[in-house]
């Protein structure tokens, strides 16, 4: 079972009146580990360049960051779906939560990328922690940004991706 | 087929960097229209109550809204689960959306409330325009605020609900 | 005294865990109520063009608000310096507040756009009512979007801008 | 010179449709860089207590990070000002900003914090660096959150920020 483990720092403002981390900022927390796990370093859509804001080494580099994508990319990746389960509800703190996150089917043009939000290391996770406060998955349509239509996945993203396949989460809800 | 149209508008900053409505913040508006259509008014959450803010001739209260939730109620709505399709890209725009809701199932205390995103009445939609923007589906769990246990929806709160009760929509892709 | 007064509608997120506007997101009612008062309509920003999305008469159109700014327009408008004082906190509610604006200062490329965030009209403010939630001031600078320098205001900007010249707001706190 | 240098990493999402750090989104980066720097730890507001999150080794705790602040605690911080000017765009990156802190006025019941967002390091700014890309400061005034009352700065807080205490910035622009 070979996944990627994406810490993401919460901000304050995530949490809602409720005190929280409001449901709809859950899903931009799983954006950002996406975006980390996925695209190319430097992102594209950096208008500074490399020079500017270079890689330090303590920001660790996924092999699976392959995605020439964001605005000003030959690639654009459209999100075409998304599905989420709310397992308890997730209060501030300042350490990061860690994003569990593999892929549940590898297509032609799109992928699905599932993730696990979780406390930590899922070895804490093993000895008797509650299990993850949500699963997650997202459809994401690669297109050609000039052409607007879907492109297939190359053999680099494909090479880079298929470590990570495995099967989806099972949801406990499901749509009736 | 009765449905709750409730208008949302739109803000410059629920643009992403590409330069469409990110697909998260869609997430927002449906959030938007869902307290609209369903929390009782004056919202119990706000502190300057009904003298402050009363509600004026413009502002329409659905028959829905029934739902004494938020801050300080003594309900709280739990998201549970959220499905997501994104059919084609939003714009900005300084007229609202149109969020359509209906109640896809009515179960002993949880809701799944669905959605779909349009520009305007489904009567312009029909003439040859190009379908929704997104289909939606949340599930709400009710829980009682004090002892944190789901509750049961009320006889006051069925009533209310039952005549937008219609089968869920038909999501095209589905997790596999 | 002439002011632009546009209504912006809150959102139940502006809320943060205090389960009040936080301090951020009221920056972000400013920039709608901006947006709103001095850009062209529609925006050029706008993908979808006019037809998809027309004014519809319920939708004011502020005599300000001929600026052809947003991304693609030839004008950008950078926001280069803005402070604002909070002076009561502000409760979530369904109705919107009322941003009151004007121009504290109309320079060659930049403008001074001041506001006031009231319940209602100031003719209701003047009847004992406690007085703004907030006042602030933008400095905007127009920018020539092709070369990136300043630009100056034309004729129009200046015809359609000077009747809401006034004097900027008097802050009780000032950086020491 | 003594400053509170503290690393904010930037979200995609800060970005608006221009493709740069959004100039409220900024704002938002300063309140997690002052919320780190000055709140207690763990955050009052942080429902799962110490034993759930427990402070990392790779977590640093400033000596100024003394305010037993957020919802639920004694204290309530209110933010009364902000004044921010924008010197250059920020784009996205994936590197931190750091955000240097210190206090231009320490009053009776409230604090002037004062902010510069960076590259890196004062040092890397030192070398015909371009220097920061905003500069700001926020009033913050301590309140009783039981009695709403504003309530003095104690001995164990007026202590551990003296040594932080420094000249306000010096704004380019000015309010006329």
């Amino acid at each position: 079972m070979t996944r990627l483990r994406v810490p993401v720092q919460l901000r304050w403002s995530d949490m809602d009146a409720y005190g929280h981390v409001n449901n709809v900022e859950l899903l931009r927390l799983l954006e950002e580990a996406r975006i980390e796990a996925f695209w190319a370093h430097p992102a594209p859509a950096d208008p500074l360049g490399e020079g500017a804001a270079p890689a330090t080494a303590d920001r660790e580099t996924w092999p699976t960051a392959v995605l020439d994508a964001g605005p000003g990319a030959r690639t654009a990746t459209l999100v075409a779906r998304q599905e989420v389960e709310y397992l308890r509800p997730l209060g501030y703190r300042r350490t990061p939560v860690v994003v569990d996150m593999w892929i549940g089917h590898l297509g032609g043009a799109s992928i699905d990328v599932c993730y696990e939000v979780h406390d930590a290391s899922p070895d804490e996770a093993a000895a008797g922690a509650p299990g993850p406060y949500a699963r997650a998955v997202t459809t994401l349509v690669l297109v050609d940004a000039a052409s607007g239509a879907p492109r297939r996945i190359g053999e680099t993203e494909r090479a880079a991706w298929l470590p990570y396949v495995e099967e989806p989460p099972t949801f406990r809800r499901r749509g009736r």
